[in-house]
């Protein structure tokens, strides 16, 4: 790498440096383009030979927060290889998400709050990066429902963990009221333990 | 009521037709009390003799989009009075909701997005309206689990809204993959399913 190439890297890993904290501590609407620039000591017009817009840093942490995300829910849940162990791990993973959410509040509401640009759209790299986290579930629904075609499993894998996070979401929103974080994971094991007898049942 | 109370009155609901235009049109980020002001013909300063502040539009214009869901879920799903019943009284509000949230895509979002004022409270009668809402689900939970106790079945009702909530949400934002109506429709209507067998299997 030549020197130049070497601090225009240095400086992009500083901008998301930032970024990541402006939104850590005060959310995505926190995020102003100009105090990053003052932060890492550049111009305003600098930052976008760093990056190509807002969208793209937006993703950079993001990206960042779902690699964190990722090993959160490996160290949760070892491989299954029983029906009452893979519903343990769905259990665990679930759980793993919500704590997660709790201590990481602002940047995981950032990946479900973001919305590309009129006209954009994410790019591959960070699709597949959030298709990656979906191994966590689907591994354990693999042992649950062998029986089911693959398309029908990524259906569900996508229902549950679209359910878990919408009892998360509201749990730790406490809009309507407060969640104690036992009852909450009471709420999200419940949910968990229910589908998957659900699932054994199935007609 | 005097000819000045009734005038203000008439000022007040205009200023939460404005508002709910606005928010329906440009979302919660769309909403700004100058242009509201501008719109009803009233000073900037007026704004705040008719509600006591930005929180208190909001929560006008949510007590509208509230009672109109209402009555969406309640047209959705007679009584019920057997256990089949009860599921398909579920599956029915469960598909009413994903609906009204498609075609009241910003006000549903706001119910959800706003978040009060540093320091305030969302006030009791916003709160007891919102949880009136709850009966949707807690009349068929009755017939489901009639042995459950009430907290008990209070609590499963908050997790089986969230949990469909979660799917909508998530489908209705398109973020990970575009889910066309029907498939999004299929994936309520599982999810719901399995926890109702679920429920019938309780250990």
């Amino acid at each position: 790498m030549t020197t130049t190439a070497a601090r225009r890297e240095r400086q992009r890993e500083q901008l998301i440096d930032a970024a990541e904290r402006a939104i850590a501590a005060k959310g995505l609407a926190g995020l102003k383009a100009r105090e990053l620039a003052q932060e890492i000591g550049c111009s305003l017009g600098a930052i976008y030979n760093l990056v190509a817009d807002m969208d793209e840093l937006v993703l950079r942490v993001g990206s960042r927060t779902l690699a964190r995300l990722d090993a959160a829910l490996s160290a949760a849940s070892p491989p299954a290889s029983s029906q009452e162990q893979a519903t343990d791990a769905l259990v665990a993973v679930a759980l793993a998400y919500c704590a997660f959410a709790r201590d990481n509040l602002q940047l995981w509401r950032m990946l479900f709050e973001h919305r590309m640009a009129e006209g954009s759209v994410v790019p591959d790299w960070a699709v597949s990066e959030q298709m990656t986290m979906f191994r966590h579930i689907l591994q354990p629904l693999g042992i649950l429902v062998p029986e089911r075609s693959e398309e029908d499993r990524n259906l569900l894998g996508r229902t549950l963990f679209s359910a878990v996070h919408g009892v998360v979401a509201i749990g730790l929103e406490e809009k309507l009221i407060a969640v104690p974080r036992r009852e909450l994971d009471r709420q999200i094991e419940g949910l968990v333990r229910l589908a998957c007898r659900g699932l054994a049942t199935d007609p």
